[in-house]
C-alpha cells in the first residue's frame, strides 16, 4: 500500500515476523534505533543481532515519557550516538514510541528520514499512518505536535501474540469505528469475525489492512484534519473525556467504544438518529467495553464536563463532536454542553451501560 | 508582495513605523504576542496600548534562550495564558525571536496562525521569508527546526533605526550575497548606494525588497533546500566556521561577508576563478568587514578547521560548500578539507585581510 502526503509518499509493507520486518530496514549499516524496551525483553530473539550497541537508544512507552520535557535528553542520546540529517530513524513500538520517535524525526535537521515498526493493535490498525505525533507539555496534554509521516512502515501482525487482551481490545476498538463509518454490512461482517477472535490475535490482519485502506482514503483527501478527516475522531471527544475523568483507568481504544456508544446516544437527543439504533450498536459493543462500563457507571459526572470543557479540540463556546444519523451516516456538529451533553451524560452513564 | 510555500501562501506588507505594524496584525481582541523585551524599552511609545497584558510573553533575545531546553517554560506561558489551535501569534523581535516564535507556532496544536514582524535588518532583508526555524539543543546548534511560514509578514524598516551600526552592517552582509548571487550590475549598484548608507538605515529599504525578491525565487522554487535554494548558503560555511572558531565574536552577516570572501579564494584554489576577480570583490567587501577582519587573522586554524568538520551541512568525508566562477555564477561543490580547504584558509587568512 502507498499513502500519499504532503511531505513525502510512503509505503505500508507486511512482514511475517518481527525478525523480517527488523531486517527489511533501510540503511542497516548506519540507521538508528529507537526501541520500546519492554517490547525487546518479550521479543529478544528476534532482536538479537540486530540492534548495533551504539546507535540505539531504548525507551520506557509511557504518559510521562511522551513530553516535551523528557524528549530532550531522547534527543542529546541519539545526537550523542551521531544521528544526523542524512541519517535514518528506526521507530519500533506501540503508539507512545511513534509520537516520540515521529516528533523527533520531524525536527530534527528540520525532518529526517524514519521508518516505523507499529507493535500494537492501536499502531497497526490506526496510528501507523496519518503523519501525526501528540506531545504532552507540563500538564497540558497532546497540545505539542507534528505532521509527518515515516517514509515506511514496516507491518508485522505476529508481534499482537505478546500483548495482553486488553491493549488488543483497545485496539479493536478503533477497527470498530472504521467499519461503523463505513457502513452496516462491513460491521456486521467485523462484529462476526471479532467473536472468534479471542486466543489468536493475528487473525485479525485482515482488519488491519481494511482499517488502514479506510484510512489511507481520509488522509489522503485531507492530512491536516481541516474536514473530512475530522470524523475519524468518532467517539473520540466523549472518549478522551472519560479518559481523563477515570486518570486513564479506560484503555484508549475500549473508551473510544464507550464515546461511539454515547455520540449514538446524544445523536437521539439531537434527533438524528433513533433509539432502535442505539440498542443495536449497543448490544455489540457493549461486550468490547467490559469491565469498563462499570467503572465509568461510577465515574464523577462533572469531572467529565469539566474535561469536555478543557479538551482542546472545544472552543469557548461549544463542544464540537461527531455525531451519526446511523451507519456510515457521521457528522460534525457543535452541541451545546450544558442543554445537551451534560444531561445526555448522565442518562446514558446511568441507564445504558449494564 | 506574495510568498508560496507547501504551508500556506503569505504576504510581505510594509509600514511607515512600527506602531502601523502593529495595529495590522489579525486578530487584535485575542491574538498572543511573542515580543524581544529590549526592542520593548527602544520603543516603548510604539508599543504603548497595544500589548495586552494577559497575552504577551517577552523574552530576551539570546543564543542561550533559543533553545530547546529553554523554549519549554516559553510554551507553558504561552498555553497558560490561553493559546490555542484557534490562536493567532505575532512575534515581533529579530531572528532569534523569530526562530523561537516559528518553532512553537509549528509544533503547538500540530501548527497554528502566526505572524512577524521582523525588527533587525538580518530579518527583514533575509530570515523573515523562507520558512526556516533553528533551535539548539544541549551543545548542539540549530540542529532542531522546522519549515513553516507565518502567515502574514508586517515589514517596518523605520525600526532599523534603533539598531547599532554592526547590526546594520550584520544584515548588509546577507543584502550583498543576494546581489554577488545574481549578476554584476545589481552588485556594483547596491555598493554605490551602501557608500551612502551611514547614518540613515531606513535608506536601506529599497534593497530589503529586492533581497526579498531574490529570495522569493529560490524559496518558492526549493522550499525544503534540497537543491537550489543551497545556494542561499553562499559565504555561510566557512562563515559559520569563523563565528564558531571566535565564540560569536564576528556578528552573523559579517562573518558571511569574510565567508563569501573565502569561497571566493577557495574558488581561485579550484580554477574556477581568478585573482583578479578576488581582488575586484575583496576591495569591495573588505570595509564592510572591519575590524572584524583583523580578529579573525588572529584566530586559531585549527579551531575553524575542527567548526568545518563539526558542521552539520558537511558529512563525514568532505565539506560542502557553494563555490563561484564570477558574479552570479554561484556552485554547489565539495572540496577535499585536507588538500583543498586547510592550505586555502591559511593563505586567505594570514595574506588578504589587511
Amino acid at each position: 500500500m502507498i499513502i500519499q502526503s504532503k511531505s513525502h509518499p510512503y509505503s505500508v509493507e507486511s512482514f511475517d515476523d518481527l525478525a523480517s520486518a527488523l531486517d527489511a530496514s533501510s540503511l542497516p549499516e548506519r540507521s538508528h534505533w529507537l526501541v520500546d524496551q519492554v517490547l525487546l525483553q518479550h521479543h529478544a530473539a528476534a532482536f538479537r543481532g540486530r540492534l548495533p550497541e551504539l546507535r540505539t537508544v531504548l525507551i520506557e512507552a509511557t504518559e510521562e515519557r511522551k513530553s516535551y520535557e523528557a524528549i530532550g535528553p531522547v534527543f542529546l542520546d541519539l545526537l550523542g550516538k551521531g544521528l544526523k540529517r542524512d541519517g535514518n530513524l528506526v521507530v519500533v513500538g506501540g503508539g507512545v514510541v511513534q509520537d516520540i520517535g515521529c516528533f523527533i524525526a520531524t525536527v530534527l535537521a528540520r525532518g529526517i528520514g524514519w521508518e516505523l515498526v507499529p507493535t500494537t493493535l492501536l499502531a497497526q490498525a490506526d496510528s501507523c499512518i496519518g503523519s501525526k505525533s501528540s506531545i504532552n507539555i507540563g500538564s497540558f496534554k497532546n497540545q505539542i505536535g507534528t505532521f509527518y509521516p515515516p517514509h515506511r512502515v514496516l507491518l508485522c501482525p505476529a508481534t499482537l501474540r505478546s500483548l495482553p487482551w486488553d491493549e488488543i481490545r483497545s485496539g479493536v476498538g478503533e477497527i470498530i469505528k472504521f467499519q461503523l463509518l463505513t457502513g452496516e454490512s462491513e460491521f456486521r461482517e467485523l462484529m462476526r469475525d471479532l467473536a472468534s477472535l479471542s486466543g489468536q490475535p493475528q487473525a485479525i490482519a485482515k482488519w488491519i489492512h481494511r482499517s488502514l485502506e479506510i484510512k489511507k482514503g481520509y488522509i489522503e483527501e485531507d492530512e491536516f484534519d481541516r474536514g473530512r478527516r475530522n470524523l475519524l475522531n468518532y467517539g473520540h471527544t466523549f472518549g478522551h473525556a472519560y479518559e481523563s475523568a477515570t486518570h486513564y483507568g479506560i484503555p484508549h481504544g475500549i473508551a473510544v467504544v464507550l464515546g461511539m456508544l454515547t455520540a449514538t446516544y446524544v445523536s437521539i437527543q439531537m434527533s438524528m438518529t433513533d433509539h432502535a439504533h442505539f440498542d443495536d450498536v449497543r448490544t455489540q459493543l457493549l461486550p468490547w467495553c467490559e469491565p469498563y462500563g462499570d467503572l465509568l457507571a461510577k465515574v464523577d459526572l462533572d469531572e467529565v464536563v469539566l474535561a469536555m470543557r478543557r479538551d482542546k479540540k472545544n472552543t469557548v463556546d461549544g463542544v464540537n463532536c461527531i455525531l451519526t444519523r446511523g451507519f456510515g451516516k457521521m457528522e460534525k456538529r457543535r452541541v451545546d454542553i450544558d442543554r445537551v451533553v451534560a444531561p445526555s451524560l448522565q442518562a446514558f452513564i446511568k441507564r445504558e451501560l449494564h
